[in-house]
């Protein structure tokens, strides 16, 4: 069934005009003024931004992790994705050491298959790079649309992989068109000042923060960085949380590396001290990277504006702060890391990047959903308004003032790492694939309704135009 | 009369999709597939792009420099700006220090009424802020839609001014709206360095480029980005010719500043060793700043793919070789600067830019006109594709492959600096509001059908909706 | 007569050792271990540091400013230099615009002979270059022995020059042998700054320092040395006061360009919070540039330790708080630029540098010593202790603990900037040319005993040996 | 017996001046003018420079490479190093995992023992950081005299050691008192790059520089920083090599890291061209890291200039190309990494350095001797000229020209990598402890003459006086 979305004000990371969507099978058919279609169904956006749908490019869900698993699943936290604008997820599939990637996959296959609401994708984690690995690769890339690879440079003898493996898996993806990922913090030191924090009998949450500074990822960012560029290839650094690893890619763009950089909600709203919360509340907010001193967030802030970090990631893990963080009372390296972001994502980007003059919003829309869809494979089909893309729109209303709690988000974890913030704009609608996932802030959705993407290969001129091949640069 | 481009590619800024394109009243009114509109013109686009018309935000058309007078008025000037693919100029208007602001506007107006082919608009020159001119500007820019003002740190007894009237001319744009323009070069040092060539018999146009080296540039774009931050105003820096001066830009840009950067084609793919053509053939490259030793230019293609430097500018200023450059024969420093570019400015950015992989396909309209209309005040009539714009099209063949030549060009200079480059790519026809200006590579316009457009203030957030005021941010 | 300074610890830039020093007319002659000279008078420096006499290389002595004239001059000035281990001082000449730079050296010969109780030279100030400036320089450096030349890029209209005369200053102390010295800052900001603060009726001390933030500072200084870079030439920038400035000078240095600078004891440990004090007070800590926030310490420490900023001055030009300062009462602009320091410039670096480990002993005689005697052609004669330079010497009691007070110091000025510091240190005898200017305290000096000293042409690579010219370089 | 070094130009890393040199028990006990010391053996400087002895911080001989050991013996080696104007040796001694440090020791010892005609100490190779190591290290410092530790960051699966044995042996030297010095290149990259060459059969000299580019010491150089700025430790970089590591250093200074840097006379005059050499000649010049480009020259000589880079090794690892260097034949990753370099290393920075005026006669000996003194518990009885310390003395003629080469030096290896190499400047004598070992340049020395000398700690003050231990800061 046709339908019309009438009146409101369309934002992409170019433009913002006023004009009516015609949407067709799932597709956006037409844009103009004055749609009169017959039959259609009319949806009207009158005082609202029309968005695209928010891609979220770091998601764990249902996840094993520290002798536990992450407690949003692909069915609570595609709900709460959409509730929150997001309309596509790519998800890491993490992957064991002598097994084939394929193993893996169908683990996650079966993860999300029947559960997941809004479409979704898999990032695969390399922890070993050899020949097995290199003779599968190929496949996993042409056949499965898994298109984007993701090392640890942290979480020694855990995912922890060492340069080696790093560098060639950049030369791998430069050679088959994959996109390489980094967790970026020096493992080696990590494990070091871990374990010297628990000798000495610091087992406190804020000691998460401590036994890891911003050092220990500026470092290891740079140190990616320059295999990127001495391998010719392509880096996307997730969860940048600091200033030194902010200038670390800024560096290597002006020296012209291919890198890029996430950022995640909390980096940008939420500092170090959190972790000092009493009753060991601090455990809510154990990320790695961890929380940083304030002033890291203007650093940021002002990487997004100029465009030295490009998108932002929820880096969703989240966990109960009674049965599971809890796990990391009396050693805080035992604290589950991760917390419920995946829902607040778009809305505080729009709250306190839009609202508080710190981006434009074209700015906001290209950092929660088109450069994503470029840099991973997914543009034009998502990412962005236009003729011919799905119709994965979210209708915001920007005037709205409401507090995020755990009381209301749609999220499994029973608490809230931005609880009690108060953000301006709210979606009123998401439509997945020109159906509705979310109506007048109802969930309106069906369990299995999202569908798994295979994706393009990175490219980094990301211009093919939807149809006509021939125009292609 | 209505039209319809069917068939084409459409590109702005974030998207490249097929689509057709209903145009009405010299507006976009629809975009959307398939379109059977009734009495509409319909326009064959197919194999071809369809870019937002490009906007050119350096010209000095008609201008009076050096006892001589550029070659390129309003008529020509603008004739070939469309055959190359632009539907906007702003030119620069010259004031008189001691006289009102006004009057240099009216001989503008003059100059340029009845003659230019696409809209148009002007910068304003700055010579000296005193009370005068602070009382004038106001007016200006709300009455008059200028509000955008150049000062220049070179010409040393002619346009230069101090940092003392930078200052305030950064200190008042920042209080009205506006955006300040600098000719960022050292002119004491370029005064005595052309002095002392001159005095040791060094007359030959290499002269014009050893007597500004890339560090004069350097200093000046450096010290007006400090005054820039100091004031917290906006800068923009035009013509940057050297990697001294793009860094400069970038590392304000780090700091927070809101500094952005222009660059022209000249820069991008010529080089110093232009200006050691025997027969004074060099004087036909002798521009201010100079061209630079051939390794500049993958700094600044870099500049422009990470976003250091944001626009291309054509800095036309156009003189005969014959006549006019020749003015300059036994004494470099009487050479008129500058040259014949407004034509090629778009189609040399495709060719190098995008068909060489330097940058994208979106990148290349962001930097040749949406990025410049919203720094200038124009977007969103001008500078993207979207509905409710200004219908200013450029239908683009990306194919066809031709060679630059004085005698194929439109312009009304007897060389073109460019000669016997071979490009790929080539706009076919060209509408201004809808109504077609080239039409199959034919100029089918009038003169006198461009309109002055007043411009709005600068706005970094740069978001207004087209007409729903209420949702401006 | 010969004197034997016994048991005490000799330091140089490079060594520390412990050994008896022998002085014959005036210079020493002979360095070694249980000298038992007949005849010779004995002095004992047990339980003290043998270092040899303090340079500074900028001080303003009975210098008028602003319509007074600083109260110390070259009598009271140079006992207090001894009382603090200062043995020479290069005094700073005004000149005036449009007459012989002769003139104004007479006036300051004037002002020294018969007063002067240690040896001292003149740098000279260049207000323009033209023809005649460069016909006198030549005897001024060759006949005059005056080797080193200010530009003030700051006091607008009154010392200011423009960057034509600085540049043209560069290249002639390129060719003729001379150092150019600046006062680096952008005195056309400050000068617009200081009327709109008074516009706004801002009178109080702070807004001094409000009125030149160290952006204006950091500007002038990175101007300055790109010059000197283009010139290939030679800078030195006095009174570095801030972190800004101080990356300037390091940037340069990276370049490969001969840039040094001196910064002055009231930057190391004063900050602008001084200015704010009640009833006035503030004035007292009025210079320029102005005091920084705190910050700036540790950047301006860590400089010195690695070298980036390699000398200090003292800037001394004092003026009374009542009676001089007060000029300024209800408009800080007329508050007399400067302080009484040149006393106890030696003593704080050592307390603050030496003693709380962020020098080493040896880089605190370079940085008071002999970094300047080699910059400014003093060198060997002045500057180290070493068989053949005069004689030249601190005694200085490394342990004793005292407090700075105007009551207590010799200088003229009726007030103190580091009132009630505690310092550990103190010279206990001071010898000029093998006379005791202070001896056990006492001042024992005569006036006039000071010498006028012609200075060697600027020479980076400082080496020539006291006698055998055949090894030079 | 005494000695008086009469008439000579007596350098230090400050002073340069002519005086007599008094030599009594070994030790330097005055210096003055017209010595007549009665009894006293007289050498007669004229026409020579007197320097303190050089100190190579970076020798290894006799040491076991890749199947074979290198050629130059403690015997050779010391005696060429003493005809090069080197007087004490610092030797790396190899340590095994698993073993205790005092093995390692033990064959050192033996090693040298009745051969060195100079004095020598050791620096310890830590390949693991662990609880038995941490148990035997107090005594190597305390009791061994040995202060200084290496950590191999490349030659993977031998020498290499991780990030985490890095940072502990950081953290350890900060506590005890010793300095940190690091190969810094990465390991895991050039292993990959190795294979992947002789995969694709590049087996020839020239592709051991290409598997080893500049980018990957510079990263390891960063990441060593980094590290060192996290234990807030220090570290010295040997063997830096290009532009890349030698920024790294000057940045972690800049940030005030404890962070030194040596560099190599190859790296400051043969480049990556020599590697080309035909008939295997290439061989020759294998070292790690490799010869570069030559614009890095002119970085590491502004380096030394501006003190980024503070002292010269020589790296010395001899093998002959017969024999040794031709096990690499097939396969250029088993050619001995090394040369013959300890007899040029204080001509050719005198030479090239000096006399081409790139450094100062006084930063000559800061770098090749007295810094590696101070740094390396050294200083002051070596590593200077003052009363006090050891006769380590070169009596140098400054002016004499001659031609380096493999058939004139003393270097046990069959070429010499500068062979052909003009330089300016010879020892003529050189005295260890107040005894010639080198004589009107003849070897007059005894084999085992040279002494094992026990190193004080780390320590950055670098002030102790001689004796007076009250002084002290």
């Amino acid at each position: 069934m046709k339908k019309v979305i009438k009146n409101g004000v369309i934002v992409t990371a170019t433009d913002t005009y006023q004009a009516d969507l015609l949407i067709e099978n799932g597709k956006i058919s037409s844009i103009g003024q004055n749609f009169n279609e017959t039959g259609a169904e009319v949806v009207d956006a009158n005082g609202c931004y029309v968005f695209p749908g928010g891609i979220d490019p770091h998601t764990h869900l249902e996840m094993p992790f520290g002798g536990t698993v992450s407690k949003d699943d692909f069915e609570t936290g595609t709900i709460a994705a959409a509730f929150g604008g997001t309309t596509t997820v790519i998800d890491f599939c993490l992957t064991n050491k002598g097994e084939p990637l394929k193993h893996a996959l169908q683990t996650w296959h079966a993860k999300s298959k029947d559960k997941a609401v809004i479409d979704y994708g898999f990032h695969l984690m390399i922890g070993e790079m050899n020949e097995d690995v290199l003779e599968e690769l190929p496949t996993i890339i042409n056949e499965e649309g898994i298109t984007s690879f993701k090392v640890f440079m942290a979480y020694k003898n855990v995912f922890q992989a060492d340069d080696g493996t790093l560098f060639k898996t950049l030369l791998a993806a430069k050679e088959l068109g994959g996109l390489v990922m980094v967790h970026a913090e020096n493992g080696d030191v990590i494990d070091y000042l871990v374990k010297q924090a628990l000798a000495e009998g610091k087992t406190d949450p804020i000691y998460h923060a401590l036994t890891r500074p911003p050092e220990v990822e500026g470092e290891a960012t740079g140190r990616a960085a320059e295999l990127t560029g001495l391998a010719n290839s392509q880096l996307y650094v997730v969860h940048v949380s600091c200033a030194e690893a902010a200038k670390k890619i800024a560096e290597a763009r002006r020296r012209g590396f291919d890198v890029w950089g996430e950022t995640c909600p909390q980096y940008l709203v939420l500092d170090k001290s959190y972790l000092e919360k009493p009753d060991f509340e601090g455990a809510k907010y154990v990320w790695s990277p961890p929380l940083r001193d304030k002033w890291h967030q203007d650093e940021l802030w002002n990487a997004l504006r100029t465009g030295d970090l490009q998108t932002l990631g929820s880096d969703q893990c989240s966990f109960d702060f009674k049965g599971q963080k809890d796990l990391g009372k009396g050693d805080f390296s035992k604290i589950p890391n991760g917390g419920p972001i995946i829902e607040d994502r778009v809305s505080i980007l729009y709250s306190e990047g839009v609202k508080k003059g710190r981006i434009t919003l074209n700015q906001f829309v290209d950092i929660t959903s088109t450069r994503i869809a470029k840099l991973f494979g997914l543009y034009p089909k998502k990412g962005t308004i236009a003729v011919g893309t799905d119709a994965d729109i979210v209708i915001f209303d920007p005037n709205v003032e409401r507090t995020i709690s755990a009381e209301t988000h749609h999220m499994a974890a029973d608490y809230n790492p931005f609880e009690g913030m108060k953000v301006t704009g709210e979606p009123v609608s998401v439509l997945s694939r020109g159906e509705f996932v979310i109506q007048n802030k109802q969930f309106v959705g069906k369990l299995g309704q999202g569908k798994y993407l295979k994706r393009a290969k990175y490219n980094l001129s990301q211009t093919e135009p939807t149809k006509s091949d021939e125009l292609t640069i």
